[in-house]
């Protein structure tokens, strides 16, 4: 069952540690939000400690937005460790579809890593299942299929949960989608709040690891529903990502579940 | 003619994708105002990507702030590429004249790369004209010319646009000096408005690029207006630097131009 | 004598440079605490100019919190040109104890580097005199030894002074134990607030350097006076974070000692 505010509340008392090997751009707002959901972040990425650190770890978050061939070689070295631990992977595929090296960096990620939830935007995702895409830099313009086709049908070829945001979110396992519709239009005035969006699913899978499709539509929506928090009152970009934390670190699994729009279509 | 509006009516609705190669400090930060005047930002900075994500943005801004050497050899392929593909390039000599490394790296840079505005503080562009100057750390205490030569004689030298900012910004060709009076004293007090200034000038010249005098001095206009917005209300660095991003996002085209003293010396 | 007041207006009339070899996740903000309480930061990490950085430098500020190789190489490098000239260092020990290559790195750095100040977690500082210590991720979840013994004890093993941030912070030159009750629980929210404790230190140590153990206790306590101030208000912690920069920079000599509560034990 679906309940984001159920999986809150173990998050916050497990207070789960979630490794994240992410880009340069990010790594202090992830980090914030993992904080202010309820987890705990840590940042790792040399090779000589990133399987020790993923070993203790209860999730793991890989983000290529500012990939170079050390970090991918961390990035692989962690998820096939937790991989093998059965500890659940998050794969954010930043800017796949923009570069070559993009590209066949988000491939060689997902064959070496059994990945639980691999989340992207539209054009990202629609890469990875060659649908037709367009991506501008790390945007995503335009992809061939409907989102919610485009996620059962990445779901189903790259053996994974697919996460894809957009206005509303779909996800999904490869038989099942959930929709998620929350979420606020300021939130593509910041940077990073994809990256955040995948951070948060780590830390939502860290508390239901045996429901991963569920977890990462509950993290999406919760992300969502502190966004309309922050965005009420907010005067644009930057007090509004200043209140994204305080709306992380206040939603409140009593009402939780009466804001979430998670609809499985 | 210069019209900060006109160009920011240009950037916003053409939304150029701005390739930055820049520093961990403000990277982040560089990306978010690029957002929030209305363009996209890329970091990318593998020598593996850089030269196919130069070739398909608008503009290049190079930024040495937190050099080394993996790093320089990107910023000259993405340069050398911007250049043969005429796409104009923005180089920030950060800390130039405080160490060698920083100085050798900032001469090696305008000797490969067709650089075609040059945006520093005064410290760092006496460096780089010979003139006696003084830089602690990647602050500038003194310059041995007055600002609006310094800008000349850079540009004339090094064949650039040179964009000198401090209280009073200087913009010069080398044959037109532009001086622009917008702004406010908070700048100084958070780290990476002199980086900001830097992508906004990419973000203004992508909008402008066969003007590159006025796209600078439109940028650094457009910039301080911001500034003293987000300063009106501020309780000091942490939350101007919030608002600043509010204040890019809600430039009003309208009434920017009568907000602007940019003047021609 | 000890009196934050007083280093205060020493740092604010000298603004000394602080060279900063930190961690990429909290890179902007102990930029932005050096800048708000007075001082000048300066990030640098290339060995080919961190000796020159550290040379002109009046502190050294090394964090772990995401090292690698090369990183570590910098940090000895610069770390023993400031020691041989005499300039003080702080060394911020991110996760020692989490990982072997943590542990084993804080202990290759104080040995080649004359570390003045040690300022960590109780967790961290535990791990370094083998007592029995947990560390989670980069979280102290707890250490075998009182926070002032082991205060005590790490600066008589380590020839440091000991700094062991928590609830009430405990500094020791091996002899005395100075412990100091500023803060608030909202410290804990945001990332990097330990690494940004350290940086502060740094800039006390420059404007007190004959002093450490007291401008290691002053340096806490006017950050725990400051998060007194920002929390005051703040919805949260992204507000609060945003005010902790207002509150650095508005740090009042006039009333500040009457606020710290710095105690010997």
């Amino acid at each position: 069952m679906t309940s984001a505010a159920a999986t809150l509340r173990v998050l916050r008392e497990q207070k789960p540690l979630v490794h994240q090997i992410t880009n340069y751009v990010v790594m202090n707002e992830t980090a914030n939000a993992t904080l202010a959901i309820g987890a705990l972040p840590v940042m790792a990425h040399a090779r000589e400690e990133v399987e020790e650190m993923a070993r203790i770890a209860s999730s793991l978050v890989l983000n290529i937005g500012t990939l170079s061939p050390h970090w991918v070689e961390a990035m692989a070295l962690a998820g096939a460790t937790a991989t093998a631990r059965g500890i659940p992977v998050v794969l954010d595929p930043v800017g796949a579809g923009a570069t070559e090296y993009r590209t066949t960096t988000a491939f060689q990620l997902l064959d070496v890593v059994g990945v639980t939830v691999l989340r992207g935007n539209a054009g990202e995702i629609a890469t990875l299942v060659g649908a037709e895409a367009e991506v501008r830099g790390v945007e995503s313009i335009g992809a061939g299929l409907e989102p919610a086709e485009l996620a059962r049908t990445a779901a189903q070829r790259l053996g994974v949960v697919a996460s894809v945001t957009g206005p509303v979110d779909h996800v999904s396992d490869g038989e099942r989608v959930l929709a998620v519709a929350n979420g606020h239009k300021l939130l593509a005035t910041v940077t990073g709040t994809g990256c955040m969006s995948s951070a948060l699913t780590g830390c939502f899978l860290a508390a239901k690891p045996d429901a991963p499709l569920e977890a990462a539509a509950e993290a999406l929506a919760a992300f969502g529903v502190a966004a309309e928090d922050a965005a009420s009152g907010a005067a644009g970009p930057g007090t509004f990502h200043a209140r994204l934390y305080d709306a992380l670190y206040a939603l409140d699994p009593a009402t939780l579940d009466d804001r979430t729009h998670i609809e499985e279509l």
